[in-house]
């Protein structure tokens, strides 16, 4: 049985896993940066608590997939490479959480056999990932699926990025908290319904500019929101996605919530595999 | 020398073409359609013209390429494939024409060499198509593209979609000239530079979801404003594209303006052929 080795990491907390051809996290350890620390460093740790494990494992780990959004920083990855390369030699492939958070849905998620979706997660970022005729798509620099700077207010708030009335100023866990003054599992009904609005309207852009009909959403505000969320989303759908092809839109709930982060960065390794034209 | 029969239309008038491997239109023949007459007849009449100049050029028609809306009627294109039948047996491909403009900018006009650009139309429809990683984007229906009912003004004018606030709604000619009450080539400033904001915004949304940096736009609107609304479209662009793969996108003028429907078109023909295995 071939498996993957899975890391899913931000600048303060991450976890490594072995994730198995079903999609199955067999091994799981948590790592978190300490006051003064490194993040590397403890994955190191991390790292080698689960391979000490994986030997005892049914099968053999053929890659290692990374989520993180230093998929991109080349000095970063190459300390990653290093410290995953001292313990097994397999090919390790790297992208971000967004887009691994896409792949994942579709492995074994809310879009599992479907060629043609997006995925939002709506949390401390926004991100995503869109796969069209059953591909994730690249784009210039492989960073393809920036569903969190989508404009949808246009004389909005001020976003992280820089520009102004993209979806992750607005509906982001710090955007809603700071726009409320409440925490995010204190929202007003308003709040819930204005989020899912702005949730709808960036999805309905992309239904129409892409001609995708299954929208998912996952990630910390989306779970807390619920049915609330997701119906304010889905009306704003329904009035908006009226062309031929986007009506008919669909919004879902994410599937692989619990962790996210190691089935997409299994599914990173996988990806990355196949492509290489290794398998 | 392998040439494609080129087929431009709307529901009005069209055209009918031979385009060889380098773009070049060699023999070109307008139609239209008559009051009470059917504009699948007057291609007929202007195709038997065109076949018979095609006899004396240099070289072969290999595939034929149709641009129209009706691309996806099922019972139109039957009988545009019957009409074409009479004269050659070569494969005959279709496709919408914001797609087909697509094509030929990266064939021979803006986006030439280019492997990830969106191209906008914004004409008396506003249309287009996205070209990532050297492939023009399908989707579920294969009308990927839609970039005309990307979401501007979320609480703006009704669309002919049936949507509120979609870029077409604000920006096409006959949305142009309602607001202002004055022909399209009598604009003031401000609707000129209002139009350029509004495509601009929809623009960024396009670049910051999709990692492309190279934005065509063309269509009559797109030439009658010129530089007024681009700067206007390059100022939003500049001010909304700050993640560090948007950075730096630009809008362009497209440069297969003047036969834009029958390069676009024999493009449609040579992707249809190529990928249907049979060169």
């Amino acid at each position: 049985m071939d498996l993957v080795l899975a890391i899913d990491f931000d600048d303060d907390r991450g976890a490594v896993g072995i994730v198995d051809p079903s999609g199955a996290v067999l091994e799981t350890e948590p790592f978190e940066r300490g006051a003064g620390g490194d993040i590397v460093d403890a994955l190191d740790d991390a790292l080698a608590q689960v391979w000490g494990r994986a030997t005892r494992l049914d099968g053999a780990v053929v890659a290692c997939g990374v989520a993180t959004e230093l998929a991109h920083d080349v000095a970063r990855v190459a300390e990653v490479r290093d410290v995953v390369g001292r313990v097994t030699p397999v090919p390790l492939f790297t992208d971000t959480p967004g887009r691994a958070y896409a792949l994942a849905e579709g492995w074994v998620g809310a879009a599992k056999g479907v060629d043609h979706y997006a995925v939002l997660d709506v949390g401390a970022t926004v991100r995503g990932g869109i796969v069209l005729d059953g591909r994730l798509l690249d784009g210039g620099s492989g960073k393809s699926g920036g569903l969190g700077h989508v404009i949808v207010v246009p004389d909005g708030r001020r976003c992280t990025c820089g520009a102004k009335g993209c979806l992750q100023a607005e509906v982001s866990v710090p955007a809603i908290e700071s726009r409320s003054g409440r925490p995010l599992n204190e929202p007003s009904y308003e709040v819930m319904q204005h989020v899912g609005a702005l949730v709808g309207i960036a999805l309905a852009s992309v239904a129409n500019l892409l001609d995708v009909r299954l929208l998912v959403c996952g990630g910390r505000v989306a779970r807390e929101y619920a049915s609330t969320m997701f119906l304010a989303a889905q009306s704003e759908l329904d009035a908006r996605c009226r062309l031929t092809f986007s009506r008919g839109a669909r919004v879902v709930l994410g599937r692989t919530t619990e962790t996210p982060g190691l089935v997409g960065a299994a599914a990173v390794g996988l990806r990355g595999l196949s492509r290489s034209g290794v398998v």
